[in-house]
């Protein structure tokens, strides 16, 4: 029997966790690592929240609110709603009560002095869930961003108050002092055979992740092959804000541009079939469908990424 | 016109928060100040939890079960469903969906460094009550029962989980060095133009309050009278463990047993109907109808004990 390809994958939200949902419907089942962002964790209403981890624990648990990518299936809002008609609070952070759920549990342990990285793995096995989940570290990194209209802004307030309008200026990837990679994320990456960037918002959702210290450095010296897939397929972004913040950063929209950013740490590049083929130095690239419409497309590309780099030889 | 009356009602939970909504619908309206037990407040699942307080704000703003007489009207229990069904966490608390709101904006407030008595305050004017609502004190005083089957026990064990089945020994109640009266109940009470005992259970909702630190050297010096109202109502308690607590106890269920525990304190104790009259030297008795079965009910006794006791002359 052949042992497990061992993959560790950085990502994000949405899109990342639509590949992920690939990768670990795949056959032979790989041994999967998530390594999450938490820069856009926060604290609201008294709890710990995690947007893209939780995402994610939702994607791969078949919880998820398949229309919206996020959030818990047929969810409802009852304790938000009485918070805003009973007691004047703002609901401009949407919770649903089955997603509170994980929220006070999460809140109950860290307060408890559980690592985040020890509550995901309780949270994993609890969910039935077969992929080992990393937050990207245990202390607080919060992405601040600067506006033009509002001046500094935290990455909620930006991203779900403001759904992401204001202009940005400036990305801060806070809290490195403090932060340190954690045993099992450094474990991982050092026994990974493989390892991926997710389709996911390099500046709001990868960066994070690489502004852990020492990760960039790690990443870069790793033996194991390194490739990012494209969030920017036929000139704008699958979802969300990629688009506008690489104009607003004086970035092209452009898988080039993405690739360019992840230069001198990634081996390969996948980019998309709509997408124009890259003229990137020393970098592997390959263009593959990577619009994840449903299971079998997002379990075609996780194939199609594997099977690419198995073709590179030793 | 004449001067409003001050009365400050010592209350607990379910039976208690019936009178006060009487009280609080009399024409003219009274000032009104309830104080109330705290002693069975507890954390769970990360949240600050005060049963009684919540009946009673519930009650006086109108959003209570009215069926349960606790917990708020129409509520779902979503959040507690998935931390069941998604994360195998025993639901043994019902925790209501609209209910979280409030266990969420106090664990917050808390966790912030309010006190439980401008928390109380907030949330009291955001639900439009007229009353005045504080605990019985800032600090955690937690009864513990000990009981014959299981030993030492929280109160929420013993009274939910347990549905005050175990056979109780002794009942203590803790943390009487830290607490200390708050400056709004040690005025309220030298204000007060008189004080009544709710017909909550004296040994689990009222006891609790007088435990708090100079609460009962207080009342016993007090110029203001001071009345109880029976719970003992035809040789039974009107709604839970009163009567069952009274026979392990070893005191007999009667209104006279009751009125003989706050001895020393009251100067007058309104009987019920129902009861045999009492044999209770220099204590000024009446007998009314006292259950409270509709909201006229509630108002017609409060009537009725004002009216009482407004033939004492001074």
């Amino acid at each position: 029997m052949a042992l497990k390809q061992k993959i560790v994958m950085l990502v994000g939200g949405v899109g990342g966790a639509k590949l992920a949902l690939g990768l670990a419907n795949l056959q032979p089942a790989p041994q999967l690592t998530f390594v999450v962002n938490t820069g856009d964790d926060f604290w609201h209403l008294g709890l710990k929240i995690c947007p893209d981890m939780d995402t994610l624990v939702y994607t791969l648990s078949g919880m998820v609110d398949a229309r919206m990518g996020w959030g818990v299936a047929d969810d409802t809002t009852h304790v938000l709603g009485s918070l805003a008609t009973n007691y004047q609070v703002d609901p401009w952070f949407k919770l649903g009560d089955r997603d509170l759920a994980m929220h006070l549990l999460r809140t109950q342990a860290l307060r408890g002095g559980a690592r985040l990285t020890d509550f995901t793995a309780d949270i994993v096995i609890r969910l039935g869930i077969t992929a080992r989940i990393l937050p990207m570290c245990d202390a607080e990194m919060p992405t601040i961003v600067e506006t033009q209209e509002h001046g500094k802004m935290s990455f909620q307030e930006y991203f779900v108050k403001h759904r992401w309008q204001p202009i940005l200026r400036q990305i801060r990837y806070t809290g490195g002092k403090l932060a340190q990679m954690s045993p099992e994320v450094q474990a991982a990456l050092q026994e990974a055979d493989m390892v991926f960037i997710a389709p996911s918002n390099p500046w709001l959702s990868i960066a994070p992740i690489l502004a852990v210290p020492n990760m960039r450095n790690m990443l870069c010296r790793l033996h194991a092959p390194i490739v990012a897939f494209t969030p920017i397929v036929g000139g704008d972004a699958v979802k969300g804000p990629t688009a506008k913040i690489m104009r607003e950063l004086n970035l092209a929209v452009s898988a080039e541009a993405v690739a360019e950013f992840y230069s001198g740490m990634i081996d390969g590049f996948i980019n998309d079939l709509r997408n124009p083929s890259l003229r990137a130095q020393g970098l592997r690239t390959v263009q593959l469908d990577t619009l994840m419409t449903d299971l079998e497309s997002k379990v075609g590309l996780a194939r199609a990424a594997l099977d690419w780099m198995g073709g590179w030889g030793s």
